[in-house]
């Protein structure tokens, strides 16, 4: 076993841990306030949000807010038992380099 | 400017975290050692070192030892200094969730 197999591949990439991070100290966060807080494009917040999705780590609500569709996000249980297993993961081999 | 942009993206794989981490608390770690302590694949481990030698993050040396051909991995001060600053938004991002 190897000392990166405790990282979860599923949030190897910044905004999957940009995503999950604010969801963490969040309830539900719409699209245009995550698009916003990471500075990303339409396109890669829903191709990686969707990503999220499909491990089920995180929630996604469509609704219509007057005649505008509206998108929120909120971390599920498994997505936060998920996410502090890879920071401390990640923390461990941190400590190692020190 | 996103919260993740601070993330340097040479580093998002876990490979390469692997690789990184490694080489900060070494001198020369040789291809077979690196393999066995990330418990991967030669040709991932070529295609990621690859990558970080191209980045000017780590040099590899290649030898010769009797007949057979030997490959090691040392971090360079560039890859030293970026991994530093790389791990300390990583902290940063962490210490926001909590």
């Amino acid at each position: 076993m190897g000392i990166i197999d405790k990282l979860n591949k599923d949030f190897e990439s910044r905004v999957r841990l940009g995503i999950m991070s604010i969801l963490m100290v969040n309830d539900w966060i719409d699209f245009t306030e995550m698009k916003t807080l990471l500075d990303i494009t339409d396109g890669n917040l829903a191709s990686h949000s969707s990503a999220l999705e499909k491990s089920e780590y995180i929630e996604v609500k469509k609704e219509f807010v007057g005649k505008k569709p509206k998108t929120s996000y909120r971390v599920t249980n498994r997505g936060r038992a998920a996410f502090n297993e890879h920071l401390s993961s990640l923390e461990k081999l941190m400590k190692s380099n020190k």
